[in-house]
């Protein structure tokens, strides 16, 4: 499969990551093949974890580059369900992306000390998505 | 061609909006065919876009469904092109899509009273961008 999608967590905020196999840094550097099948994935994605979490919209984002907020250079699209409510003002859904980015680039960075969830937590979950989205 | 592209403003806030021509409210009610249209007509403006106003980055995103900020119910990806230092933080740029949301909603709603930019005016930034994408 030329596309991984990245569970990133299960609490309030949901937010997957669907991304290239391929690590490019920018949108305007995959394949149109790429963009397709990237974009057709997140679609599906998206469809069923509105519908799993009993959501009624999808924040769909990329940020294309560290002047958009980009922290890891690798092009990933944003992927939020989201309900009436779930923030108090929308646009905060945008300052919990940024707090993402930043936990990944963390999780990528293996220098810095971080609390995971436990294996059999983390083995849960991806349980439950690879269901999913089979 | 099956997917428009309509410029917003020519201001501080360049922002574009490329939408499918046919009339659909959420991402997910795309055939596949539009799906891969749709973002790699997004790819290319983007870029061009980002070339044309001297930018490092871009903004890519869906607000799909009103729960996620949609006020227009036709699917349309917001492109913005960023510069270091464009906002002092980095979200507000939803704050200004938002606002622009909110615009285009009012262009479409001809019952509300609003000062349109002259034709003199709109023509001109058209065939800049015409040139541009085409």
């Amino acid at each position: 499969m030329m596309i991984n999608v990245v569970y990133v967590c299960l609490n309030k905020l949901v937010h997957v990551l669907v991304c290239p196999c391929r690590e490019v840094k920018r949108f305007i550097d995959l394949t149109p093949e790429e963009t397709s099948n990237l974009w057709i994935t997140a679609q599906k994605v998206g469809a069923k974890l509105e519908q799993f979490h009993n959501a009624s919209s999808l924040t769909l984002a990329i940020q294309d580059g560290p002047q958009a907020g980009q922290t890891v250079p690798h092009v990933h699209i944003h992927v939020i369900p989201r309900k009436s409510g779930d923030f108090e003002k929308n646009d905060e859904i945008y300052d919990a992306m940024d707090v993402k980015e930043k936990e990944l680039k963390e999780k990528l960075d293996l220098d810095i000390e971080r609390k995971d969830r436990t294996l059999d937590e983390m083995a849960r979950e991806a349980d439950t998505y690879r269901a999913l989205f089979s």
